[in-house]
């Protein structure tokens, strides 16, 4: 298996000290399928702050002493803990960078993104709305898919980071086809020989045949119609207020979200401490914490790493299977 | 105590069995604080139906013998179990048409109503969106507010029936407002001494700052502010996708959602069996199921009355507090 890259996030915020705690709380076995993709300097400096003890040895590892693999990421300027600032933006952003160049290269399996702040990224010049845009501009790819992931839900969104308004003008036929097949393509990956899949309504009711809304009627059941033509087992549009109830009680596998909300808060009112932020679509794969850089807490040793953990447990289960 | 009166919806529905099968359960006492608003013929089917072995009377009792109080609403035309009919539609009218004159004649406390149908309703020529529509209608009233109330997690409306692109367009800074006066006025009557309230954001990550969309900015954050200058305690914008979870682990009693699905997905997930839908801001007060005439289980006994029961409680604490 290629190791899972673990790109670090900006050095002012909490993702050094939850990839040190993390690291801290693996086997020997485990951290020797990890390489990180930060400043070595930062990461020695968490991991004193984490109390783990664990050395960071540049290259792709792993390494005979048991010293954790680290590609290092240059810092060029001030990172105040804490603080925005361009340096910080700039080393989230090229530790991002060179993940994807190794995952290109197919030197790396799957990466797990810690947070990065969106201002700091624009403040290094990066005009990104964060890692997911970033991401699909680096791999030259249109628009990804965003799944959240927990143990008992999941939703993949047909949008996430717009305004309500403009996510309402999102769900065409082609998006929300879209989403399902990436759905269903990822499913079969971890292992589930027919995944089923529902798609929420994007109105009230899922329009209550026309009276909340025609989205339903002019694309999203056209879209369903269609991947049920093609063989996936898809069922909808359901309404919101009842198809994630039923994904829970074990009916659906995966529902389709339409907006950032819609899907973000069953899933986080189920699992908040254990969400994981899947980005589907792309030639790479890439899971992430589900919360910021949390600038309030970071450097001060009590950011908790429970979701950084299943953020990395899934990327293993994903980069564990053979196939794409 | 004046008494609770129950409609009983479409009786081609399940609302006039699972008003009997609330009925058989309750104590002597209990039932004597109710009056039942439907056709006596239609529910003394209900009850058999039930095996209740409960007798109905007319009047508003409470009867000596026992016999259930109930005021009589003619039938008028052919109404086939589980089907649209314009009679069925014109009943359930009526029924809550005498409702109201009721309570706004004090003669009866809050009105607890089983499910009508939308379609049948407008076959019998009454153009209402449902229930809320039809009951601000007859009280002459602007629009409500739509509370859905559970055990462990709340949420009023700013707006519910509605495309979700209307929505976008309805937080106004007084509708968000009239929200948050509602919602504590609501809370103070159960009791509550100083309801904490929490609003969530249209967008996502409550717009971020303003990359997400304005609506925070522009009416919402300024509807909290003159909130609080008001002296209620309300916290927001906050996001949708953690307000709730927040909210479900105690920091807040009360959460404004901005719209139908921001709201019910959280609290049905959390109690999709228990969850009751309270009419807020209008002259009478109403609770009500949470769920449809269910037309395809109709009349077949077998229809689940815990909704009819929870909402039924619930107005039974709104009554028993003293004022408005």
């Amino acid at each position: 298996m290629q190791p899972l890259a673990i790109t670090v996030g900006d050095p002012a915020g909490v993702g050094p000290e939850i990839t040190a705690k993390a690291l801290r709380d693996m086997s020997a076995a485990e951290r020797a399928e990890i390489v990180v993709v930060g400043n070595i300097k930062t990461m020695e400096r968490a991991m004193a702050l984490a109390g783990g003890g664990l050395a960071f040895a540049p290259g792709l590892g792993p390494h005979p002493d048991g010293a954790v693999a680290a590609i290092d990421i240059p810092v060029a300027g001030a990172v105040p803990d804490g603080q925005i600032s361009p340096a910080g933006g700039e080393a989230a952003f090229r530790a991002v960078e060179q993940a994807v160049t190794l995952a290109a290269e197919k030197r790396i399996s799957v990466i797990v993104t810690a947070p990065l702040n969106k201002a700091a990224l624009h403040a290094a010049g990066h005009e990104y709305d964060g890692h997911t845009g970033l991401l699909a501009a680096l791999t030259h790819s249109p628009a990804g898919y965003m799944l959240l992931a927990s143990e008992k839900l999941s939703a993949i969104h047909v949008s996430t980071h717009v305004s309500l308004a403009e996510a309402t003008r999102r769900p065409t036929q082609a998006r929300v086809l879209g989403a399902i097949a990436a759905g269903d393509r990822h499913l079969r990956r971890l292992g589930l020989a027919r995944p089923r899949i529902a798609v929420a309504g994007l109105n009230p009711h899922a329009g209550e045949g026309g009276i909340f809304g025609r989205e339903e009627i002019d694309s999203i059941a056209p879209a369903i119609a269609e991947a049920r033509a093609q063989g996936f087992a898809v069922t909808g549009p359901l309404p919101g207020d009842t198809v994630f109830h039923r994904a829970l009680k074990g009916e659906f596998d995966l529902v389709v979200a339409q907006y950032h909300d819609q899907g973000h808060i069953p899933v986080k009112l189920i699992a908040f401490d254990t969400t994981v932020n899947v980005t589907l679509g792309l030639p790479i794969e890439r899971t992430s914490v589900d919360h910021g850089t949390a600038f309030d807490i970071a450097w001060k040793g009590v950011a908790d790493h429970t979701n950084m953990k299943a953020a990395i447990a899934y990327a293993r289960r994903m980069a564990a299977e053979p196939a794409r």
